[in-house]
């Protein structure tokens, strides 16, 4: 048995999410299928993090066995070969120790969210941003992205469906950057829970309208309903899972 | 009569191309189309740039003139909902004298061209970059394109069916940055010839992967082959017309 490390690229448009199941083409069907068609070997593929319907990732870490060893490099080939035309690239390929797991070894995910805030709709960045067309107020907004940062329970900012056990997460790093007219923002934490990111964000942009919503009063309320709307799936991205192991790991 | 002056962000992967002919969409019939369903008046469309089947804009401008004065908003909000589902929309409408003209007033024209430079493909930005496996020698293009700025006789650059008189053209800005894997190049001039931009793109690429190519040979030769390949449409974006009437053409 040998284990590999992928990392993976994807546009989540036309995906129902990284998981599996009987409802349409996943990030996880279509590399096991592709595994499938180049080494016949049936596979699980595990993802450091379980994105959602139209969810991308520029940069997705996951890992799987074979039975038999390959190349690493001809698996890359490979794979990228089965799944031209398919909205997934395989970035890079290495083997790695059987002790390693993409989900569990991970020690901090980061993932982007985008919004357009312009009064037309885009073209050219269709299902990549969230078009917002009201003004919003930065200003407004990194302030209470501050109040996001640390330890806090964040049932506020959880969907009902999460399986998490605990809804205690530490949120690392929380930055809205402008340009132009598209507003970045940027997340890093150990782990989050399921719509995490989109329910910040939501919450985020409804404070960036003018709605008066106060962070630590939405935290206190450990209700869901207390926090703003969930923002689209369109605008998010899985950048990075970064893992003790890294090399440049040092960095962060 | 009122003369308007739109401005207008495209995909062009799906289009003929600016012009209208009878091969495919463009975006002059997918515009005419609209203010035709808008008010049933059958106008004229010109643009400052005449971009090519695959060519994108962020921001092109264009004029056209209608028998019936219409409100400026009005036509705005109409022509995006008739546009709606096409890869053309929008951006802003104003009315304007009866004079501007949309190419012949524009004094610059900016594009940007994005190769991406990695080894792997990309399925996020897909018909959005020119995709370079190859790693490719920065240093090497931003000395040759310091050559491509002045006063010359683009010739070598021209595309066998251009229609302009003249080859001498005065290239004011060249300039190649770096962003990750992304190599952006950004040109202005008052006017460019057919395929100039693509085929100095193309040529830079070249010198990038280390082809021994000297510009001011090239310059010289006076003959298309003298010069590197033509670099694909799908990287290339009209950026921005600007005209002696604009409001904050004092900064440029």
């Amino acid at each position: 048995m040998a284990r590999y490390k992928i990392n993976i690229e994807y546009d989540g448009t036309n995906l129902i999410g990284w998981q599996e199941n009987q409802q349409g083409p996943s990030v996880q069907s279509l590399l096991q299928d592709a595994i499938y068609k180049f080494c016949s070997e049936h596979t699980e593929v595990y993802s450091a993090g379980r994105t959602d319907a139209g969810v991308h990732a520029v940069c997705m870490s996951a890992h799987f066995d074979l039975e038999k060893e390959q190349n690493s490099e001809t698996i890359l080939r490979a794979l990228n070969f089965y799944l031209n035309g398919e909205p997934v690239v395989v970035l890079s390929c290495e083997r790695v120790s059987d002790e390693f797991h993409a989900r569990f070894d991970c020690v901090k995910r980061c993932y982007k969210y985008v919004v357009l805030n312009r009064p037309m709709n885009t073209v050219l960045q269709n299902n990549r941003v969230w078009w917002v067309p009201q003004k919003l107020n930065i200003d407004a907004m990194k302030m209470a992205a501050k109040d996001l940062i640390g330890k806090h329970d964040f049932t506020s900012f959880r969907a009902a469906q999460c399986q998490a056990k605990s809804p205690i997460k530490t949120l690392d790093v929380c930055e809205i950057t402008q340009n132009g007219d598209e507003i970045v923002f940027y997340f890093e934490a150990r782990s989050f829970l399921h719509h995490q990111v989109r329910n910040m964000v939501g919450t985020l942009v409804d404070i960036g309208r003018g709605k008066d919503l106060d962070i630590n009063k939405i935290f206190d309320a450990k209700n869901r309903s207390a926090a703003g709307i969930n923002a689209p799936a369109s605008g998010l991205y899985f950048m990075r899972a970064v893992y003790s192991t890294d090399d440049d790991n040092k960095s962060l």
